[in-house]
């Protein structure tokens, strides 16, 4: 069985693109590919199957059988593997993709040398009514609102993207230990279906550091929604432009939310990292 | 660049076969290449090199760009690698292989179906005087000796096997924290260049379970010296036979302190998980 290895920002990809459908034992094989010992190693796998649709669709299974409902890295890291590969006409320079969660996604390309230097991705519009983020605060907005744990008090700004976020502004978001202060705000009773956490700073109104504690998934070098959801927080509190330079620990994205359409565009990088075969008598994924 | 991703009992390495010598910025490429985000992803890099001496020299570079004087669990990657690839003659089940800590080692190939099923090391005699361990005891061994730490008591027993170790047999050494008990005892006074720490349950004289603190790496899933030490302390203190498993985190080894040479073998799995090609525009190696 042949794959390349990608990453966008850290987060990284097992991808496949000779089947015609998920394997049954899909979830199963998740977990032993993405093994980082005893398997390929990585975040998960991105399945490139055939789509009535889009170009192509895309299922991401995570390392640990589960599957997502959507995930910017991913989709920067199908983009780029579909042009690269030949996949789709090398002529375009905008690939539709179906997803799970978010319906048909359109992608842009930005290349350099013929290769994909950046891929910028329509994340859609932030939900911003308090209930349908959800938290539990009844108010069209949640922004700057008051939040303490650990008899530490922050200001908090709640934003979905699909998924729900908290956006905390601090001085040093790079120095602050998120695997402390993430947890007991993860799970905060203002947050019916717990939350993401961000903590940022916005050094300048076109550029923010921020460092996330995802959902059931801790400390990650990379949160594409994560820094969408940093940018509309920064707005929204007046301490950023719509379009800035997120930085996280994984590196840059550039995000912008257009005051034309509302949505939210993140453009970032992805790469091919190498590609490789697996012996059929190590795995039978297919 | 071709490469070959093999583990040893979740001990894996990049094996690289295309060179002639060491790379001048090896030790700057191998943090980049074991990198498990935004590179191949492994616990060190395998050069098989031209020997005057044996079929192969092995040199070994760790993911943080040190060289390890051995590793059990290399050698027998590189040794299934040097057979499974062609590299030495299919006809034999014996490969010399050279290395920086050890000298040339004869490697054992046994054979299943025209694969490599287990590989049998010769690692060596072990080193029981206290100073040459080295500890600060000076007797012709150190066995079941007193040593106590955050209040706890134990009794170990020191063992050299071209690396210092200490083993602690315990009732229970697969529910206990090695990760509270190794720092303070691999840094006890009792040990001048600090230890490796082992914890042991002999279930029976042929069978134990073992789990290991390594020096300045911390819990790992298999230390090949680490079971040789402990076989070496389980016949010492006259609780196992010189031939036994011992089942690591990652798997088992049988290993065996031969009465007729005084030597440690040791017998387990290696296995190839995959091939691999680096596109030259993301590494630059050779």
């Amino acid at each position: 069985m042949n794959f390349t290895k990608m990453q966008g920002l850290g987060n990284d990809f097992i991808v496949l693109a000779d089947f015609d459908a998920l394997p049954a034992d899909v979830s199963e094989q998740a977990v032993r590919l993405c093994d980082r010992h005893f398997g390929i190693g990585a975040d998960g796998l991105v399945f490139l199957l055939p789509s009535s649709q889009a170009d192509y669709m895309m299922r991401i299974i995570n390392s640990d059988g589960t599957e997502p409902e959507q995930c910017g890295n991913a989709i920067r890291c199908a983009a780029t593997y579909l042009y690269e590969s030949g996949l789709v006409d090398a002529s375009v320079r905008e690939i539709t993709i179906e997803t799970i969660g978010a319906g048909v996604q359109s992608v842009q390309l930005e290349l350099d040398n013929g290769r994909v230097d950046r891929v910028r991705v329509d994340m859609g519009e932030p939900v911003l009514q308090g209930l349908s983020i959800p938290t539990t605060l009844d108010a069209d907005s949640v922004v700057d609102q008051p939040i303490s744990t650990g008899g530490q008090e922050f200001l908090f700004t709640a934003v979905s993207m699909g998924n729900p976020h908290c956006v905390i502004f601090v001085d040093d978001a790079v120095s602050l230990d998120v695997g402390v202060l993430g947890p007991p705000l993860e799970k905060h009773p203002f947050f019916p279906n717990k939350i993401n956490v961000e903590f940022a700073t916005a050094h300048r109104r076109d550029f923010a550091d921020m460092r996330v504690w995802e959902r059931g998934a801790g400390p990650t070098l990379a949160c594409g929604t994560g820094a969408c959801a940093t940018l509309v927080a920064g707005v929204l509190t007046g301490r950023m432009d719509r379009r800035a330079i997120v930085a996280l620990a994984g590196g840059e994205l550039m995000i912008e939310w257009s005051e034309a359409d509302n949505r939210v565009y993140m453009t970032g990088p992805a790469r091919q990292v190498f590609t490789g075969t697996l012996p059929q008598t190590n795995f039978i994924l297919k």
